[in-house]
């Protein structure tokens, strides 16, 4: 019996592997032996097995019998192929050695280039390409990343050479130097590398070529290997094949040339093969901007039939692949090599227009459409953008907090721009961070830009919900409010100045930059439609004025999952009412000055409700601990200090009683204040507690609510009010706080003669209520996860203060991606299973929604639908993204169950 | 057939019911009947069952049939036991009527007495007790009774009628009222009830009865009775039964008489009847103490035979309820009855001495004996005491934080009382409430004083963590820190002035009072000893400082279950390097910082480990935000203004360059401040967080406690070290710092050449790491649930704010107990369970063990045994406290597997 296979050939149109054995061959192998049976032109070579690695490991780092023949038979069905052979000094043939393992690990293991270089070699190589230099310089490529990668020369011994080199010829630049430069080079590094290694530099391509499997094999264990495993949980017994593929060369001449292409338009989606070539060039020189390539289509004229031959891969590609592809290939003598494929990165409108297009074409079916675009790239079509071909100048770069473009004046505060926005100024906010008090001021502003704070920061999260540009933590800027500018670096920018802020990027721009409109193709509509068809998650909208609810309704919003109260209480009058409540001593006090509020909720709640007639809306009762809604202790401390120092030179008696009654008022505030100060105030006192401790703030709020609603049902419009209590982490809470509810529904209901539909539920945000769910099931008529606060207190971080150490722990991999972005499925998602679970163990009728930032991102949205949630709920402009992900998790599932996946 | 039986007869010696009866008698019922059985003189009477309550309700508030007739034949019976009949005027029987539950529900259901009184009857009254005024003012109180229970007239009516009468006499009290005035009440009570109800009050003794039974039922469905079911999840269909017994009255002369008894003594517990009683009195007049009654041991001169068939009658009531019984007894003329039995309260010491007496007597088993002791009752028997027989001036008073009486004069801040300590005094610290920065001061007073806070705030913890005398909260007292002094309503005490404060009761006493040692006798000692014998958990203590791993050891802890090390860092120069360490820019200059630590902590290690020779030490590595570390940040611009103050009025160029320097250090040191200024610093950069982003720091930490065993292991001390990583929510965090401690660990044993055993596990505190206990478990060796962070966060409660609302929770039993003292069961409990059972699953060696607040509180370290732990960790003084509380859990465990309960 012989040895098992361990290498599996491909060229000359046929493969002994193909795209399944990724296990086996490693994705690249697979990938190329797939290319090779499809018919695509690539330069041949073979595939050492993963297996060999394994082997290799487990006995003592000794190939197994058998391998070096069968690579020895590979290597001349290869010189066959390429009519070339291996140390040839006329025709030799050079190859690559790259590893490659079941699982892509993008840099980690080593490569090495143009092997089977030698100084009889080389002269062939000459011969051939009638380019010296370009053939030394490869000769010294070879032997540099040899000696490195191979024999252990550290890098930076190689460059000092070039270094040294350059001096010596006084140039700057590599491209500087000549053909003979690089010969002389190549015999330093040889003398370099037996000096290191005290070993001769192999000149014989058969012993280079073994050196170079082994040093492959050998790299799956390097250091910087194992730890990328061990962050991305990838078995260390996987191994990684070893790819041995002849080199081609797109700087022969004048029959040569290379180039990148993609199948379709990457911007706009356009069926027609879209790219640029360099003839007589290398790969490198396209990337390397020296020379200008030329459009594709130029290539017809030139090279006629390789034109043909291309533009029939592509096709073939694309419908192989049944995706928009992105090619390199190189022509070496009038021969076409494809020398990668990939799936192509593409625009949202893109996306949208080659899925709803490859539909049409009969390439792919609605599914595997909808599975196609990114639920993220819907992104860039629903707001307005900076025009691509515009020139701008991109000042500084923060957080790309909330998308789309914004243009606008500078001012540096919230009551600035709501007064420069009065009198008809378009105004982007400054600010060093955003508090409550700022919402009015970013109502008014066209965007907003913060100089501190990270993507779940006050401006952002608030910034995100009405659908307002953002940039936030852009820490080069100095916002000096004093003197109404800010800094970054030697620009300074002030007050009244125009700035474009890009959300998408977090590109801040100097001036007015063009704006386009994004233009909603049909396509987009069309493929909404089919997700609507086979999602099963409800899509509802985070949304607390009228505005943002129509603007959600018209993006598809099926209800309101989060109508906050709070932000309610901040516009003009109602800010003074909403102290005086908070100032007074007893419940009549507090009573009297809540009677004062009542009559603007309802009345918000009448706008919201016919917004959105017919459809649910959560109204949550208030939740932010009060000290909120006061002004910032500091701000008071300087505001009074002032006013002693004006009451000292008061002109009149009158002038004087009057500040000093204004002092009086200032004085209680801040004794307030202080009172209300908190440790923690995010476990402080606030949600539920508040209404708990103060009922009548309850009850104004359901007064408010069913008014409300009785009003506009007289009208004819159908309010269907869900009242949700928040922070409830014990179910005597919710008991408590529900009896206020239906005793002021049953009230109202009987003063106005009108039947209202309403349920009474709560959010689950304390680690406690998902622990008790079965409990508060019984009380709750729908439970909506909180999965900001969840998160918080299920991680026992602060995201007001996580900016310290998140990014170390994203880049060290103990969070894979920022976990109130997108859930922590294994640990906060395993309390909201809990908490379904149990929930529907006592109350089978419960609805379940979510209601946190992750409503609106699509792999949490996935764990929605898995879990059996009713509903997501997103802010209005992530309802399309949420209706896209929602119908691929959907699918997603039904494909698992049918077992295709 | 005839009808169910409804009524249990009890007199003579003889009872239809017994004590396994409650569920149909009720307590009070179950109880009467018990005695009477056991041959305790007991006025005799008859119980309805709950039976007849629920068909009561059930039957549309009809009595059932038959009942009347047995309610009849048991009035006959108690006629005839009491030789005295219902409506006779010679020789009237009077009854009480009362309710009784299964389930105790003090003073929410009615009671009526002296039932059979009417105009004629009283008559009988009178010739009986030769005491018009006595027999009048108990027509007028059973009138009272009846018009408000059974009538429904509002009490203040009555009130209102007897407050005219004295202004009509000009007198201010009831008692100055004479038979007569009490005549005249009674007719007016009845023309009040005709007015008010406009029916005649009734006169027929009978009707009385049934009436009175009738308003008893109604009362199990009084509103304060409903809600005080809901909040203590007592059924609402147990039903009350209706206790009808005969009055006997203690003032019918010379040869009656009335008092109370303890069969032992409650405050020392020796073997010997201890009590009082008066001679021709009522009950009331004992507890009212208008005349002072006699020693009970004179009761033998009085009445002999009435005095050893007390003395009988205690004896029996041991032997029975095995317990120590507190006994009311009334004598009516020369006859004994014992109107009710219970168990009697009983200090620590008192409850230490009777149980094991009660051992040696035969009377109860070990086990039996150790359940008997309540274990926080053992608390007092571990503190000084303020002398019980002294005259003391309490001028307010607060939450009772730590226990134990401390004597001092008064300082205002930390440095003071390190100053005056330092210097001899003895001081209690008083301030508004505590910090990090204060434990220096803390440490150096005999007992401190906050105004502010709760039972779990700062001042509360750390004390408790100290044993150190605390009272926290009490907020009649207005500190003012500039002028060093506070106030009490009009009391000033300045700076210097002596206080005493009482931690067990929350006493603030002015001056000094006399303070007694704890004596603690043999028998708490064999107590204890019987304690470790059945007990499985094992009893650690928290301990940061030799002196406490000390008194830990001596009070019988098996190890340290925590060692904070941040304690360590604000002594003296430590702090100044620990500034450093924060303010350094780069890695470099924080090991120089962290070098200037290393001998402090090793030297502290060393302490500990000596004092710990042979038991286990777990040390948390760095835990709280840094910030706390520094000055706060009001001080700095204090202190920052004074200096640029002093500036301006320098007079030299030296003394102005000295100043400007130290102004850019604080300035400096204020920009830390702020950088490091969180929104909720409990859920930010901490714990393991620190020493993941700074690894420095956890290498250093390592460093000094393998070079401190390695140190004392060469003296052949064995320590042994187990290293617990704060905060860790996810096992990558924990693996990551792990990595580091062994690898400091094997560098340390091959420098010293000494091997040292040690383990590395982690903290359970976040909600996280419970959820994911499985994987934690595959890199910890042992966990330590950090309940009170882990409360915080499961709760979403900052223990620093909760003021605001917890006591609002706790009155409405939303939670039955605070749960940053009692461990919440339901809901972190759950966390638990499941944190040791994951846990477990994937180590079944890990150790498991509790190191917040809850590991001394005896309810939670029930709850601890239950789930598995290995061991509890508490603070020194809670150590006997807990190895009571573990052989508790232990022994009730047993029973409940042997079915004895």
């Amino acid at each position: 019996m012989g040895a098992p296979k361990y290498v599996y050939f491909f060229g000359k149109g046929k493969a002994e592997g193909n795209a399944k054995m990724r296990d086996l061959l490693g994705g690249k192998g697979a990938g190329l032996a797939e290319m090779t049976n499809i018919g695509i032109p690539v330069p041949p070579g073979f595939t050492i097995t993963t297996e060999v690695c394994r082997l290799y490991y487990r006995n003592n780092k000794q190939f197994p019998e058998g391998l070096e023949e069968q690579v020895e038979e590979n290597l001349r069905k290869l010189e066959e192929a390429m009519g070339a052979k291996f140390g040839d000094p006329e025709n030799p043939l050079l190859v690559s050695v790259r590893s490659g393992a079941p699982i892509s690990m993008p840099g980690m293991m080593d490569t090495i280039l143009n092997l089977g270089l030698n100084d009889e070699t080389v002269q062939g190589l000459i011969r051939r390409t009638n380019n010296p230099r370009f053939a030394y310089d490869a000769y010294r490529r070879f032997v540099q990343m040899f000696g490195n990668v191979v024999l252990g020369v550290p890098h930076s011994k190689f460059e000092e050479l070039i270094e040294a080199k350059k001096r010596e010829r006084g140039v700057q630049l590599d491209i500087e130097l000549d053909a003979d430069d690089w010969r002389d080079l190549v015999a330093k590094f040889k003398k370099l590398i037996k000096e290191e290694t005290g070993q001769d530099f192999p000149e014989d391509p058969k012993q280079q070529l073994w050196m170079a499997i082994r040093a492959v094999f050998e790299s799956w264990n390097n250091e910087r290997a194992i730890i990328y495993r061990k962050i991305h949980d990838i078995p260390d017994d996987l191994g990684t094949a070893v790819n041995v593929q002849a080199m081609v060369f797109g700087n022969m001449g004048e029959t040569s040339g290379t180039g990148v292409a993609f199948t379709r338009n990457p911007a706009t989606g356009e069926k027609k093969v879209y790219g640029e070539f360099l003839i007589n060039a290398q790969g490198e020189d396209v990337v390397a901007g020296i020379r200008t390539p030329q459009p594709i289509d130029e290539l017809a004229e030139i090279m006629p039939d390789v034109y043909k031959q291309l533009m029939e891969v592509c096709e073939k590609l694309e419908r192989h692949y049944k995706d928009m592809q992105d090619i390199e290939f190189t022509v070496q003598e009038g021969k076409l090599y494809l020398l990668q494929t990939r799936t192509g990165k593409r625009t949202g409108l893109a996306a949208v227009k080659i899925a709803v297009d490859m539909v049409r074409e009969g390439l792919i079916d609605e599914e595997e459409a909808l599975l196609r675009v990114d639920p993220m790239a819907l992104d860039q079509l629903l707001h307005p953008m900076i025009d691509p071909n515009a020139q701008v100048n991109v000042i500084t770069k923060g957080l790309p907090a909330s998308p789309g473009a914004a243009v606008g004046r500078v001012v540096f505060s919230a009551k600035d721009a709501e007064e420069w926005a009065a009198r008809g100024e378009k105004v982007i906010l400054v600010r060093p961070e955003t508090s409550p008090e700022d919402i009015g001021g970013m109502h008014a502003a066209q965007g907003i830009l913060t100089s501190r704070g990270g993507m779940t920061s006050h401006a952002a999260v608030v910034a995100r919900g009405m659908g307002k540009p953002c940039v936030v933590g852009a820490g080069e800027i100095l916002v000096d409010e004093g003197s109404k500018e800010f800094r970054v670096g030697d620009i300074v920018v002030k007050e009244g100045d125009y700035i474009t802020i890009d959300g998408s990027t977090g590109n801040v721009i100097l001036g007015e930059a063009p704006l386009v409109e994004p233009r909603i193709s049909g396509d987009f509509e069309i493929l909404m439609k089919w997700a609507d068809k086979y999602r099963k998650l409800g899509v509802r909208t985070n949304a607390d004025t009228p505005r943002d609810a129509k603007v959600a309704r018209d993006f598809g919003a099926e209800g309101i999952g989060l109508c906050r109260t709070e932000h309610m209480f901040f516009e003009g009058d109602r800010i003074k009412a909403m102290r005086e409540m908070i100032m007074a001593r007893d419940p009549e006090g507090r009573r009297q000055a809540l009677a004062k509020l009542l009559p603007y909720q309802r009345e918000d709640f009448i706008k919201i409700f016919e917004v959105m007639d017919g459809l649910p809306v959560i109204i949550r009762t208030l939740d932010p601990p009060l000290h909120e809604f006061l002004p910032r202790r500091e701000e008071l401390i300087r505001e009074i200090d002032q006013l002693k120092f004006e009451i000292a030179q008061s002109k009149s008696m009158e002038e004087m009683d009057e500040k000093l009654a204004r002092l009086r008022e200032l004085e209680e505030l801040l004794e307030t204040v202080e009172r209300l100060h908190e440790f923690n105030p995010m476990l402080g006192f606030r949600g539920c507690r508040l209404g708990l401790v103060y009922p009548e703030v309850t009850e104004m709020q359901a007064r408010a609510i069913f008014e409300a609603a009785a009003e506009v049902t007289k009208r004819g419009i159908k309010a269907i009010p869900e009242i949700m209590i928040p922070l409830v982490g014990n179910v005597k809470e919710l008991r408590m706080q529900r009896e206020i509810v239906d005793r002021v529904a049953e009230e109202v209901m009987r003063e106005t003669g009108v039947e209202i539909e309403y349920m009474v539920g709560t959010m689950i945000e304390v680690p406690r209520a998902a622990l008790t769910a079965d409990e508060i099931a019984e009380v709750a008529q729908f439970f909506s996860f909180g999965t900001n606060d969840l998160t918080q207190m299920t991680l026992g971080m602060s995201r007001d203060d996580v900016a310290k150490f998140l990014d170390f722990y994203i880049d060290n991999g103990i969070y894979e991606k920022d976990p109130f972005q997108t859930l922590d499925q294994t640990g906060v998602g395993q309390l909201i299973e809990i908490a379904v679970k149990k929930g529907r163990s006592t109350n089978p009728k419960l609805e379940v929604g979510i209601c946190g930032e992750h409503g609106g991102d699509p792999a949490s949205i996935e764990f929605c639908h898995r879990v059996g949630m009713d509903y997501v709920s997103c802010s209005p402009y992530r309802v399309p993204i949420a209706r896209l992900a929602a119908a691929q998790a959907a699918i997603k599932e039904k494909r698992e169950k049918e077992g295709k996946e």
